[in-house]
């Protein structure tokens, strides 16, 4: 067990990592009270026959109240109105992080509701699946993940005592945690993960919707590669349509640029330039090792069914 | 152990996909002698090593002479001059075959040198991985995945048992056989594989090429989604070369429907419409399902880090 960090935790919004923050902080026993909150019914319902949280409130006012922590974990643009709802009632003293997967936008929502005396520090665990509700949640999902915190720049000692115990929580909690400017952040994750996702969304969309190709094809022959792209684009719609929402700037740049190169990839295609593609084809190669390297992955196959994941 | 089909079996191209050939059928018992060949020396001297097969040939010739089938498992540009190349060895009454990712350019590049009395009939296992080379290969890389195959239309009774036999060896590796117009195929794969790795290729080189975000956070934060692309994205860069030059057409077809929808997508983003995302990032969940329900993929998440493949 680690030392407790917040006699009391609130999390508001109740899915995949809402349920998988409380999991890991009750593990390793940082914090004492768990109060949760999450909008829809059925949610809170089913919370309570989980039975991980200590109280589930059905007004997100009695889940703060009193908190030392609270942690938004709804979908981005649900952020600044969930917090505009509680704002009255944060303890003074209290810090107040979220786990969106967009910072800038979520940062300013938060700064504009939260009172002075309540530490504001964004964050985002970047950890996750393509499952959702409070059902999907684990305590080991952060385990050997980044969590990025975008603080505030201050030389308050006190924020800087705030962000050095949630740096605590999140490492507790089995991750590694980075500090980053928030709009730089929204950059790299427009490439590492909006992208990708918008990507995957964007390919099963257009084969769903071929004429000379089923559906019932499409599925039967998806170990050539489309499987993975099926998982990525079973992600929360929800939030997914939010990240898209709040992070416009930086994925439209990013998405320019993707768009940019396919196009002189098709180009290469269509004029038979075979060395063109061999080169990029080669190059990519270095990055995959790279993210072996770094450890991200393993480079062992397992040949295990489900574990390995067949191309062509 | 399954009936003995072939007292030979001759594979040219001893990569991932020969040398997987090679073990499950030795595994199985369904062929007798089994001689390879690889174009590279050093590849001949791994398999040497390896003892996986009773001849390595320094030529194909010796290979394929005396051979009952021969699979062909090079890259799909070179299987019409490998062929030319041992054209006047093979046996009559043989069968010839191939595993490549593009039927109708082999079809024709076989059809075209394997002489008269030989039964071409093309196919392509849907399995594979990331890693090449002859110690890439293993026996269960088959199983319960489907191998297509696109024989030519005759009433000729030699060939129809040809093809019997041909579908009963890819099922006794565990495979499901399919029988296929290879101009389908190739835009069914064109859909289902061909695209993806192209995406993948190409989202992996716009984040290698970035100046704002260096390729170190790039791979750090590739947890969020990039992680899954850059593991598609290194596959063999040749073999990749050849399916894109070979299947042009129809890579460009879908190429051009793909790019039509991330233009709309990419324009409800700058316009704000979060209906249209959210009804489409709903609309791919449904594919996701098929793909679990149709015993693709398990449907239940393995908790262990390896497995498990979280984004954000």
């Amino acid at each position: 067990m680690s030392e407790r960090l917040y006699a009391k935790l609130a999390v508001i919004g109740c899915g995949l990592i809402g349920s998988s923050v409380i999991l890991a902080a009750r593990a390793v026993g940082v914090v004492g009270r768990i109060a949760v909150y999450d909008a829809s019914p059925a949610a809170r319902g089913r919370i309570r026959e989980l039975g991980f949280a200590d109280d589930v409130a059905d007004d997100p006012r009695d889940a703060v109240r009193g908190a030392d922590l609270v942690i938004f974990a709804t979908p981005p643009l649900s952020i600044g109105p969930a917090a505009a709802q509680v704002a009255d009632v944060l303890k003074p003293g209290a810090t107040v992080t979220d786990v969106g997967s967009v910072k800038a936008a979520v940062a300013e929502a938060l700064g504009k509701v939260v009172p002075a005396g309540v530490f504001v520090i964004p964050g985002h665990p970047i950890a996750g699946a393509e499952t959702s509700g409070p059902d999907a949640g684990f305590a080991t999902l952060f385990r050997d993940r980044w969590t990025i915190l975008t603080p505030r720049i201050t030389d308050d000692p006190a924020y800087a005592e705030a962000l050095a115990r949630l740096t605590t929580f999140w490492e507790a909690l089995g991750a590694h945690v980075d500090v980053m400017d928030e709009r730089h952040h929204d950059l790299v994750l427009a490439v590492t993960s909006h992208l990708p996702h918008l990507i995957a969304y964007n390919i099963v969309g257009t084969a769903a919707d071929l004429e000379e190709v089923t559906r019932g094809e499409v599925i039967k022959y998806s170990a050539g590669g489309f499987r993975d792209f099926t998982r990525i684009a079973a992600s929360d719609p929800i939030m997914w349509r939010d990240v898209f929402l709040a992070n416009k700037d930086a994925v439209l740049e990013i998405l320019g640029r993707f768009t940019e190169d396919l196009q002189a990839l098709s180009r290469a295609i269509r004029w038979g330039e075979g060395d063109k593609l061999q080169e990029l084809f080669t190059r990519t190669r270095e990055i995959r090792r790279g993210v072996i390297d770094a450890g991200q992955e393993t480079a062992e196959p397992d040949f295990g069914r489900q574990r390995r994941e067949p191309l062509v």
